[in-house]
C-alpha cells in the first residue's frame, strides 16, 4: 500500500518532504520516497493519494491520565468496571485526534496493563501505551488526594518503586511541588527514586513547577521535569547539557487559567467541589499562564528536548488537546514543524523508541495521521483529521474522525 | 429519515410487508407504511433504500452473560478492569450482530450496572440492558464455581434477592438443576423466589433443565424457564396456561454436544481445564442434543411464548450465535417469521417493553436491523447483516457488520 | 423559686390557666396555682414574673434524627469525630427552641448513648434523650443508603432488635415503605419485630407512608406510625381503637415538597446530590402534601393520639421545626391547646414519662418553657421564645434565643 | 550390626576402601575397617553383606524446595492441607533416592518446621531437615511470584531475618538476581542481610547468577552462593579464599534447558502457563547450560568448596535428580569420588554437621545408602539403589527403591 500527499513533515524537527509517499507493508514504512518513483517501482500496490494533506507520524502525547475520573462530579460512583470504560472513551478519543503513542504518567494502579492487554485481546482499541503506576508523592504532597501514592524515605520510595516496576510500570513518576513555593520531597529522597529507577533500567519523570523543587529535580537527574512551570533559562540550559527533558503542558495551565478567570467573574457555585479545588489556586495560575508565554521560545533556543504533552483532567474541557499544545507553541515562537517534532520525534527518542516509532521512515512501525491542509505552515491543520493509522490499521477514518 | 426495503419483518410473528418503509424521526419510528406513500408524504426526508434486503426489529437475545470470563484460559489474571474489556467486547460483537437488546442472566456483580451507565455517559457502546445480578443458586448448585451467589433456605433467598434488587437489577435469576437428575432447591425456597421478586414487581428466571426440577419451577411460577431441557409436552402445556415463557438457548447445547464429540474423537487434552470440565458432561449433552431436536416443533405449537437466547460462553466458540439460534428453530419446523418473533416481539413482551422496542410500528424506538436477502423466507439472512440501528441512530454500517 | 405570666397551658390538650404560677424546687415542680396564692404562700422565694408570657412544658419532638449527617454535601469527610460534633449542635438548637425531650428515631449506632452520658458527666447540653438504635429495614429497604441496618426474615430482625436493646436502646425503629407502593417487609416479619420488641418491654416506631405497607404496620401491633402520609380515615380509627399513636411529620413533607418545586422552577444544579435525590421524588411529595392538608382534621377527630415530630434533616432547611409542625396542625384545623399537646402531654404518655414531664403539675421535673403572647390563642408565639427550663436549670435565656 | 561391601566411598572426597565394613550400634556407625577383622571382632552381630555393591555416606542434597507447589498445574487448588501433602511426598522420594538430609532453601513460611517435628512424632517420614524460612527478595525481585518475601532497605531485611529466626529457621535465604542483567538488591541490603544472619550465628544462602549481582554477593560475604551461573575464575578464586562454598545446580539448567529447545521445536502449548513461563527465559538458558558445561572443571579446580544442589521444581520433571547432578560433574571432568564428595563431605562441614553425618567415621550417625556396582568409578552406580539408613534404621530397601 502506497500513501502519498502534497505534504509529509518527517517528525525530525526539520524534514518537510512535497509529494513525497511512504509505502506500508504489514504493520511496517517499509519505503519513504518521491510519490512518482514508489508508485512506478510497485505498479501492483494499492495506492491512497490525499491530495494537499499532510502525511505526519502518528502523535505522541508525553502527559496523559487516562484514568483520572478525579475531576468527574459523580466520582464516588466510580468502582473499577466504571474506571476502566471511562478510561477507555479516553483511549478511543485519543486515536480520534491522531494519537498513536501516549505515556500515561499516573492513573489508578493496574489500569494501564489492563488497559494495554485488553488492547492486544482485541477487547479495546487504544494507542500504544507507555506508562507509569500511580505516581509517588510525599505524604500530603502534591496529588496525594487524587490517587496519588505517599511514601516518605529513601527506603520506601524505593520499595514503592521496585513494587511498580514488580507490577509492569515502564516509567517511575514522581510529584515534588505542588502550587506553593515548597519543595516536598528532600534532595536526599529525590535521588533515592532516581538512583532506584535507573539501575532497574526504568526512566523517571517528575513533577515539578517552582523553586527549589526544579532545581532539586535537575540535580537528581530525572530523565524528564514535568510542567517545570517556573524554570529560569540558567537551569534550562542544564536541562539541556544533562539530557533532560522538558514537558510544559503549556494548555492545562492556560486551560486553568481561563477557567478560574472565568469563574472569578461569573461567581463561583461553592457546592461544586472542582470549581472549589481550582479557585484555591488561582493566585497560581495567573502568573504560570505568563511564564510559558514569555519564557518558552527562549528555552527552547537554549536546546532543550521538548516534548508535547496536555495533562488534561478539568471536568468538561477538551480532551487530549495536543493539537492546541502545539499550536500555543506555534504562538509563542516556534515554527509548526519544530512544534510536530515534540509530538512525535522528540518523545519517541526519550521513549526509547525511535526505532519503532516516532518519524517517518523505513523499518519504523507505520503510525500514521493524515490532515487536511499544510500542517508544516499551518499547525491549525492538526484540527483537520483525515484518517489515522496504527501499525499499518486504519483505525480512524475521514468520516469518524 | 425513511428507511425501505424490499421485504419488512415486523416482528410479531407473522406480519411481513413488501416494499413498505418507516420513517424515524429523532430516536423513534413515526409511521410504517407503503414506501411510495411515505416518500410522497415526506419529500424533504432523506431516504435511505436498501433494496433487495429486509428491515427487522433489533434482535434481543434473552439469555447472555456478558461478564461470563469464566471460560476463559487465564481467567485467573481477570481483575475488574479486564472483565470491564471483555464485557465491553461482547457489548459490541452484539451490536454487530444487530442485537440491539440483550437480557443478561448472571455475570459479576455489579458489571452490568456500570455497563448500562457507562453507556449513557458515552463510554462506551453497549445494546439496550436488561439485567439480573449474578444469578443465586443452592449451595454447591450448578454455577457456584462460576460465580454463582450461594443461598439457602427461604430467608437467605429474600435477603439476596432483596439486596439485588437495591443494587439495580432489573429481573431476578435462580439457577436450579445442574446436569445430574437432582433438583437442587427446595420447592420451598423456589416459592420464596418467585415470591419475593413478584412482590417487589421484579420477574425472575429460573435456569431449569431436568426432572423433577422443572417441574418444581412451573409450579413456583417463574417468567421463563431457562433450558427446559428436558421439558415434557405436558409441562410446556402448563407453562403456555401459565403464561411463563421457554428460553430453550438450543444453540448452546448444540456446540457442546458437538464439542465434546469432538474432544472424544481427537482425544482431551487433560490440562486444559475448559475442555476437561466439557468432558464431564457428555452423558448429559447428547440426550439433551436429541431432546431439543425431536421437540421443539411440538412445543412451540402448544402456544408456548418461545424467547430466542443464546448462553453461550464456550472458549474459542463464536460470540452470541443469535442467528444459529433462529435457524436451528426453523430446522426444527418452525417458520422464518416465528423464529424472528422470538428473538423480537416475544421477547419485548416479556420484558414489558413491547411499547418501547421489538417490533416495528409507530411510536417505538428505532432499534433496528437491516439484512441482505429476504429473511421472511432465508433465515440464513441473518447472517448478513448490513446495517445496524440503535434508537434511530446508525451503530453498524454495511462495512463493518 | 415562682414561675409566673398571663397565660400557662398545661399541656393535657385542653387546660389554660390565667394569672397562674408554679413553684420549682430544686428539679421539680412542687405546687402550680393562683400566682397571687403562691407568692403569698412563699414570700421568701424569688418570684421570675414573665408578664403577658405563656408558659408551657418543654417541648417533645418525637421524631429527630440527631446524628443524621447522611444530607451534608461533605459527607464523606465525616468520622465518628465530625458526626458527634454535628449532633451535639442539634442538640443545643433543640433547647434553644424549646425542645426539652426528644426521641431520636434512628442516628448512627452508639452515637445516642453517648450524647446522653456526654450529657450527664457536664461535657454537653442535650435535652433529655430517649431513643432507638439504628432503624431497621429489609434489604434494599427505605434509608438503607443512610444508615439504616438490614435485617431479613423474621430471626435476623430479632437478632437485630436484640442486639439494640442489649446496647441500651430504648425504643425499636422500623422502616417498611419507601416512596413506591411495595411493602417492603412481610407480615411475618413485622409481627415478629413487634412480638420481639414487646417481650422486651421495648415500644416500637414505624416508617410507613403507604398501602399496603400501612395496614400491615397496624395489623402487627406498632405502637406508634410514622408518617402515615396516605391513612385512610378507617386506618385512623383502627389505630385509635388499639391505642397506637400517630407522628405525621406533616413538616418535613411539606418542606420537601416546596424544595422540589422551587427546584423544578429554577432548574436543578445535576451536581448537587441532595438536588438530585430530592428529585427523584416529586411525585411523591405533591400528593403527600395534599393528603396532609386535606386529612389532618378528619384524622384528628377519630380521638387517635397525634403526636408532633420534625424528622427535618434536608440540607439547608431550618433545624427542628417544631413550631412549625404545631401552625401547620392549627393551620389544618385544630386549636394551638390541641397542637400543643401533641408536643407535650401526649408524648409523655406515649414515652410513658407521664410522671416525669410534659406537663405542668406538681411532682414533674421542671422542664418549662416560656414564650412571649399567649399561645393558647396564637400558636405562632411559640416562635418567640423567652426562657427555657430544663429540671428547673434556666439553660436558654431570653437573649439567646 | 555389621554392613560390607566390596567398594566404600568414605565421603571425604579421595578415600575408597575395598573390602571394607562398618559397624552400627544404635543410631551411630561405631567403627569402620577391614570386613574381615570386623567380623572377627564382633562374631555376635547381624553382618549385612552387600557383595559387589557400594557404601556410602546418605547423600546431602543442598538446594531443595519441598514446599514448592508453585510449578502445578492446579497450583490454585493448593491450601496447607495439600501443600502438606504434596512436601511430604517429595521427602519420601529424597529417602528412596538415598538423600538422607537436605537443606531446604525456602518453602512455605512454617512448612519445613512441621515436617521436621511430624517426622519426630513419627507421622511421617522425612530425610534430616536444615531449613531456611521464605527466600527474601526485593520487592518485584526473582522469586516473588513463588512465595517469596518481599523486602526492602536495611531495616526491612534484618526484621525480616529476626522473624525467621525466631520463628526457627537454621539459615537464611537471600535472592537478588534473576535472568536479566540487574542486581535487585543494593550492596547496603545485602551487607545488612550477611550481618544480621551472622550476628545471630545462622550461616546465608544467596540466589545470584549473573554480574554484578554475583560479585556485590561475594563482597557481602555470603556463606553460599546459589547457581552462580555466571561466575568468572576471579571470582571463583575469591570465593575459595573467602570459604564460601559454591552449589552450582547444574542439572536444573540443564533441564530447564532441554525442556525449552523441545518446547521450540515441538511448539509450545500457549494455555499451559507452566510452558509459556520457561519459554520467556530461553535467551537466559542456553548460554546459562554452556556456562556450566565449559567452566566447571576449572572452577572446581580452584579449590572452591563445591555443593550438590537440585533445585528441581520443574513440572513433570524427575524429583531430587541427585544423582544427575554428580553425573553431570564427572562429564564435566571431576572424579566420581571428588563427585560423591559434594554431596557428602562438603555440605556436612558448610552444614556444620561434620561430627554428625556426612562422611563414614566412627561416631557419626548411620546415615548410609548401598549401590550396586562400584560407584567411585562408575558415577552411575547411584541409580542402582539398594538400601538406605536413617539414623541406623533401614528406611529405604532394596525391593523398594
Amino acid at each position: 500500500m502506497i500513501l502519498c500527499a502534497a505534504t509529509m513533515v518527517t517528525g525530525d524537527g526539520s524534514t518537510v518532504l512535497h509529494n513525497a509517499a511512504l509505502r506500508v507493508e504489514g504493520t511496517r514504512i517499509t519505503e519513504v520516497g518521491s510519490a512518482e518513483k514508489l508508485r512506478q517501482a510497485y505498479p501492483a500496490d494499492e495506492v491512497i493519494d490525499y491530495g494537499e494533506a499532510t502525511i505526519l507520524p502518528g502523535l505522541m502525547d508525553m502527559h496523559v491520565h487516562f484514568g483520572y475520573y478525579y475531576s468527574q462530579p459523580d466520582i464516588y460512583e466510580y468502582n473499577d468496571f466504571m474506571i476502566a470504560y471511562y478510561a477507555q472513551e479516553q483511549a478511543k478519543k485519543a486515536l480520534e485526534l491522531g494519537i498513536t503513542t501516549v505515556r500515561d504518567v499516573s492513573s489508578p494502579s493496574g489500569l494501564l496493563q489492563n488497559m494495554r492487554k485488553a488492547a492486544q485481546k482485541g477487547y479495546i482499541e487504544a494507542p500504544r501505551i507507555i506508562h507509569t503506576d500511580t505516581g509517588i508523592c510525599m505524604t500530603g504532597g502534591h496529588g496525594h488526594d487524587d490517587g496519588i501514592v505517599e511514601a516518605d524515605g529513601e527506603w520506601e520510595i524505593r520499595k514503592e518503586i521496585r513494587k511498580q516496576l514488580r507490577d509492569g510500570a515502564d516509567w517511575v513518576k514522581i510529584l515534588t511541588s505542588n502550587r506553593e513555593s515548597m519543595p516536598e520531597y528532600t534532595q536526599e529522597e529525590l535521588n533515592a527514586a532516581v538512583d532506584e529507577s535507573h539501575r532497574r533500567h526504568a526512566k523517571v519523570a517528575v513533577h515539578a513547577g517552582l523553586q527549589p523543587a526544579i532545581q532539586m529535580c535537575i540535580d537528581a537527574g530525572f530523565d524528564t521535569i514535568e510542567h517545570g512551570t517556573f524554570l529560569t533559562e540558567d537551569q534550562v540550559k542544564q536541562m539541556a547539557a544533562n539530557g533532560q527533558a522538558w514537558v510544559p503542558t503549556i494548555t492545562a495551565y492556560t486551560v486553568l487559567y481561563e477557567y478560574c478567570k472565568e469563574q472569578v467573574e461569573k461567581g463561583v457555585d461553592k457546592t461544586n467541589r472542582i470549581a472549589a479545588k481550582a479557585m484555591r489556586d488561582i493566585a497560581f495560575f495567573e502568573p504560570a499562564y505568563w511564564a510559558y508565554r514569555n519564557n518558552f521560545k527562549k528555552f527552547y533556543d537554549t536546546g532543550v528536548t521538548v516534548l508535547a504533552g496536555t495533562d488534561m483532567v478539568l471536568y468538561g474541557a477538551p480532551v487530549l488537546p495536543l493539537a492546541r499544545e502545539l499550536s500555543l507553541m506555534v504562538e509563542y515562537g516556534i515554527t509548526p514543524v519544530q512544534a510536530i517534532a515534540t509530538a512525535t520525534g522528540n518523545p519517541a527518542r526519550v521513549l526509547d523508541l525511535e526505532d519503532t516509532v516516532g518519524t517517518l521512515k523505513a523499518g519504523l512501525e507505520a503510525d500514521l495521521m493524515i490532515v487536511q491542509g499544510n500542517a508544516a505552515e499551518d499547525i491549525g491543520a492538526l484540527n483537520h483529521i483525515a484518517d489515522v493509522y496504527q501499525a499499518g490499521k486504519r483505525v480512524v477514518r475521514r468520516d469518524e474522525a
